[in-house]
């Protein structure tokens, strides 16, 4: 999992909502060093001493305000509800420059969550590097991914496809697909986010139409070397 | 397949190029009355000849010039390049009124075939009702669909996402998709073709990123009833 000699480190800033959650339990499983952010440290501190009994000893999990979990990581991920999105992405535009960030967003707007609705800028991914500029990666991924499943130890139905603004920071978070336990692709440039977020609103609109609840798709066709 | 006592009749407006002339042939051999449509009916007689010739005696498929095969026709199906999406739909407005219109185009805009890029109306499903008006019922279906399977009598391992803009215009999809041997989902209301169309960028470029050349998607976590 390193891309490098220590345990890298990686921010989940809303880490304390259900599916920044999930990840932070799936990647401090795998070793990485999580930093589990909230507007409320506090908040923050609770999830992550849950996250930590929940894993037993060896897991590395702290709890931190955004601010000081971006600061102090290498990779950021953002999880927070498209409503929270540009106030949360704002108050870390300084410490997360020359890093990479990993937008896990779903511009969703209820109460019409079944229907496409994408920001301006085209996507929450391309918002977020609209709002944050030129000075770091972007990456999407994990839109839809059932949180449920991913605080539980069993295998998950769901391909995740990355977009990213550079072929590397694509590869840097295929690495964190796999870490999780999860099957990713790369899915081309940031441009392409409006698939996989959009992608959620299609899945929810399959669950409502055929009384399911975990709607997720793969790949096909693609035999990875 | 028939909605009343008679077979229905679809038009393929582009239906001499290679998805168009898929797709007509498995709808002619499912039944359908199937009406080649192009720009030029000699061109779409010379088509209409060959798929006769595949198919055997009993299909029923004529080649017309587009206006006329979206006027004989119950349902029309648009499978031109995106360059000729536009000028396609003025030229059959008037005939396609009180009708459903399937749009398969992808509005792919060459060199960046991997890249996501949408009209301003959103998609080019949203397109082609902002062309049309609101006087008919529009679908977008079959953009992620590898023409090269559709002539052939083989299994094609990828899903069909539809959308349309009445759950009444997607159901009458779906039942052409399965007639063309293909499983399909009710994907939502119209404003959510751009993950329809945009996914064909994703795959192409997943082919080139991963040496596949059939990429496709499957639904997953979903047991129709």
């Amino acid at each position: 999992m390193n891309e490098s000699s220590h345990p890298l480190s990686v921010a989940v800033l809303g880490g304390t909502g259900r599916e920044g959650k999930g990840l932070a339990y799936r990647w401090a499983k795998a070793g990485y060093r999580v930093l589990v952010g909230s507007r409320s440290a506090d908040r923050a501190r609770a999830a992550a001493q849950d996250l930590r009994t929940m894993l037993g000893g060896g897991a590395h999990v702290e709890g931190l305000s955004n601010q000081e979990a971006a600061q102090r990581a290498e990779i950021v991920a953002v999880t927070v509800p498209y409503a929270a999105h540009r106030e949360t992405l704002e108050s870390v535009k300084e410490f997360v420059q020359g890093k990479l960030l990993i937008d896990v967003t779903v511009p969703i707007v209820p109460p019409k969550v079944t229907r496409v609705q994408m920001p301006p800028a085209g996507s929450a991914a391309q918002e977020a590097q609209q709002i944050l500029g030129a000075g770091l990666e972007v990456a999407a991924a994990f839109q839809n991914i059932s949180h449920e499943h991913l605080l539980r130890d069993q295998d998950i139905e769901c391909d995740v496809l990355v977009t990213g603004t550079s072929q590397q920071a694509r590869a840097r978070t295929l690495k964190l697909v796999e870490a999780a336990g999860l099957a990713g692709w790369d899915a081309g440039p940031l441009e392409n986010s409006v698939v996989l977020e959009g992608l959620t609103s299609v899945l929810i609109h399959i669950n409502r139409q055929y009384g399911s609840t975990h709607a997720g798709i793969k790949i096909t066709g693609v035999h990875k070397t």
